[in-house]
């Protein structure tokens, strides 16, 4: 095996000569690659679960917890919903190539702007193998060549996936070099990923915090990082009770696991007493574990079954992908929205309200990917806002912000066409 | 005076506090701040004029260049000239507020993406004090407070020019503390910068190229680097000679000291026996000095006058921002765009062709922020291509590429309003 930074360099620089030639292929040729890629899939279904169930036999061996374990697995049923999805992304709308604010100059300049695809994107990422099919797919529909960096706990199911995605494209008359997959799981390759200006042109971390933060400290090429969510729902006093109990569950329970997911409930002085006492009933069926300021535990201390402890100052910076959740009561709308801003990640916020002046400044003042007015915050995804499929959630506010599809893949040249015109 | 890093923690949060307030504030109110900025340059012309004075004097016992000079000079003219253009950024429309893409889903969901400043911008730039106000009117205009650490040869111009803005800004209603000029001249202030993260939310470095590259390595935030460009002029076998000829020498002589100048003109070997030969003419007339490879030497090295010797290899990849010009010959549309590849720095790339399918796989094929047919370099500009004014032409990829005028301050959020939809 060659070194790691050898590895990098030779993949990258492959994968770089390949973008240049998917820059400038037709929609057509990229989506038939796609639907080969779904094919593909179901044609090596018995290798790529041998070279999964090694990962799963080794993960065991290594004392992997059940809920990773899960998201390492792959069988017939989810190989075949990986396999829907990219057969979505062949049928969205290629962003390459589309023209912007094309006009015509008093000179006599026809100037406009073009979709071009960012180049090559280098992806760091954890254990689930499905990330490895959909941001191939994605990148390709693009125009863009990927370095994919998998965990090293699924290294085999990458490398099996992988194959069957340059034999694919391959297929279809693309570079198989486009996509990329580092086999080396040396630890020091993420190290070396994020000094690799020039080789890759745009970072997208998916994991932790701590990786998210090492990418800001040390990455020296661009990096959309995303995907950690303190998100709140702001029940304010003129909510109407019912569908903020619902909206609330929602956030909170339908998936707990995910960024977009509920951690801290606000609710105002003026509607807790009846609020908190049916979520509290609602969230003790749901084994929903609240952590609660001084107020608030007063009030849901006494019902039923439930599980209430005293918040610590922890708790309200935390995002706790887990049936938990922080509850805090405030006076006003202004606490509730200083509450946000100090604890926030930038996320998902939502307020639930029939007062305008209060739903409009809530919207208004509160400085987030997605802000919300009488809706879960689990609808900040790809999918539901209408972008059929997303790399990552963004919680930077440069380039893309929130879930970042297709377009957000993309750069943009300007075009101009002239007859001769030159600068006076 | 406090240490460097107080001062920029103390003004960057004052900064980020203003910019809060800022975000919301209407487009009447800041456009009366910008009218009151250029009335107040009027107003204090004496005083700007006293402390600029004897920041020139100091450059004179510092020994600095004439050019350098010239650039950090203001005079009456010169003050008049930043307040119209003050003016001017007053009447382009507001970019903040704009809704992008709002629609009903099928659920009823109303979903859409509004226009929202980025929050603190950061600008490290040199000696010209024009910037101090250009970049504060672009940056209160898109609703974003600004932390502005110029040379330490304007330090006195710059300190009477914040002065100005602050107070004009203050009389409109707006916070003072939206813009923000660090005093410190101390060298460490610009890695302190580089490291501020939650202070600063886009770092814009005006320099040269040590600078742009310090910043590549070393800033935690995001950052639009611009301002390096080795240009190039494709002159095609299908070129209408007189056209190829006017448009060369525009790119090259115009303005040689911008970014958007011609560094090396690339000629087709089929044109060059006529094209060079009456390029070198007009040329040695404008005195500029062209650094030829063997085949362009020969050709040109006999025309009387012409100033022509022999390029090194460094030549090609030298933004020369001065009437020096590489001049290569080449066998093919693919070599000249292969060169473009390895030499350019993605900023401006021209060819002048009367080939339609030449002409159209330049613009395909060629990765530049802006790329030209017949057409002269010296156009890439914000005011040229219509956006009113710019902060930066960007040879990033990422958030923006070319100029950045008012929009490309901004990020957005999306907005979802609901009747109390939550995800199944």
């Amino acid at each position: 095996m060659q070194s790691v930074a050898d590895e990098l360099e030779v993949k990258a620089g492959a994968a770089r000569k390949a973008a240049r030639t998917l820059a400038n292929v037709n929609s057509d040729v990229k989506d038939r690659a796609l639907r080969n890629i779904a094919d593909g899939l179901r044609a090596n279904q018995p290798e790529i679960l041998e070279a999964n169930a090694r990962d799963i036999s080794a993960g065991h061996d290594n004392g992997l917890a059940e809920s990773f374990l899960d998201r390492l697995l792959l069988n017939p049923e989810r190989l075949e919903a990986i396999a829907a999805d990219v057969r979505s992304v062949a049928a969205l709308p290629d962003p390459v190539g589309e023209v912007l604010d094309m006009r015509t100059m008093p000179n006599g300049l026809k100037i406009g702007k073009r979709r071009v695809p960012l180049g090559v994107i280098g992806v760091i990422y954890e254990s689930r193998p499905n990330v490895t099919i959909d941001i191939s797919a994605l990148c390709l529909k693009s125009g863009n060549a990927v370095v994919l960096r998998g965990g090293s706990d699924a290294i085999n199911s990458n490398t099996a996936l992988a194959a069957v995605v340059k034999r694919a494209i391959a297929e279809a008359g693309l570079p198989g070099d486009a996509v990329q997959v580092m086999e080396s799981t040396d630890r020091d390759l993420v190290g070396r990923m994020l000094k690799a200006r020039g080789l890759i042109d745009l970072l997208i971390p998916r994991g932790g915090q701590d990786l998210i933060r090492r990418v800001a400290e040390e990455a020296t090429m661009p990096a959309i990082t995303g995907g950690v969510g303190v998100c709140h729902t702001y029940v304010d006093k003129a909510a109407d009770t019912e569908m903020a109990i619902s909206i609330v569950d929602n956030a909170k329970v339908s998936r707990p696991s995910v960024c977009n997911a509920l951690d801290t409930v606000i609710v105002h002085s003026a509607i807790a007493p009846s609020f908190l006492p049916a979520l509290a009933r609602k969230w003790a069926e749901a084994g929903v574990q609240m952590r609660c300021d001084t107020r608030a535990l007063s009030i849901v201390g006494a019902v039923r079954g439930v599980s209430a402890v005293a918040a610590t100052p922890e708790d309200w910076d935390t995002e706790y992908l887990s049936l938990t959740a922080g509850v805090k009561v405030v006076d006003s709308l202004e606490e509730a929205m200083e509450h946000i801003q100090e604890h926030g990640s930038g996320h998902s916020e939502a307020i639930v309200s029939e007062d305008y002046t209060a739903a409009m400044r809530f919207m208004d003042e509160v400085d987030a990917a997605a802000v919300f007015i009488n809706a879960s915050t689990r609808f900040n995804d790809g999918g539901e806002f209408g972008l059929g499929a997303e790399v990552a959630i963004s919680t930077n506010k440069m380039h893309a912000r929130g879930p970042m599809g297709l377009k957000e893949l993309t750069s943009y040249k300007w075009t101009v066409m002239g007859t001769g015109q030159v600068r006076s």
